[in-house]
């Protein structure tokens, strides 16, 4: 992205997102249709140019320590209908098309436990 | 918040959050009415349990060390409608009725601005 813009990041329009000390921003993918919440996770600076110049959600592996297309074995890609960013420029919301289960264990959302009483509750 | 699980977190149906180096799990807001999401914020575990104890959100600051209520000085809380984990258990979905804006703009929203062409556009 360009030079780091001298507008403060919460009310400028130049994208200036703010990666913290491992490099990373926040990313949030939810159903474009029905607003569910499918997934988060991170994003480096490849990870984000990436993303918005192929309309496919990238991310940055923390656990693997390398860049990643989601679907890229499983097929189950996310397009991105819309990409927002928050107000201090370190978190990412975008609203996808989800070609399949955004999950890794199946469940269509990482988010398939509701939290009760303290303990879990699928659907 | 009892003993660590021996099952897999992803599987199991107790609550055992994976807290990151910091002692920090990722929580995200979104409206329960609209599906917005309206803000991302950081909890250890103090704030999880105040926010599940409580019903109204609590977060940890990390650039003011420190835990804080939602709305403490602005009056605008995040109640809470339905809390869910995600499959590894580090990141946490609140739906929430939002008592006024979420941001510290005076926006409804966070992420009141869009990426497009690699520029921000508002609304």
């Amino acid at each position: 992205m360009s030079e780091p813009a001298s507008e403060p990041r919460d009310s400028t329009l130049d994208l200036n997102p703010k990666f913290d000390a491992d490099g990373l921003i926040t990313a949030v993918a939810t159903d474009a249709a029905t607003g569910e919440l499918l997934m988060l996770a991170h994003m480096n600076a490849d990870a984000l140019a990436k993303t918005l110049e192929s309309g496919e959600a990238w991310f940055w592996s923390r656990s693997r320590q390398r860049l990643w297309k989601k679907g890229e074995s499983s097929g189950n890609v996310l397009r991105v209908v819309e990409a927002r960013i928050d107000c201090d420029q370190d978190a990412l919301w975008l609203k996808v098309d989800a070609a399949g289960p955004a999950c890794h264990t199946g469940e269509r959302s990482c988010f398939f436990r509701r939290v009760e009483n303290g303990k879990l509750v699928r659907g």
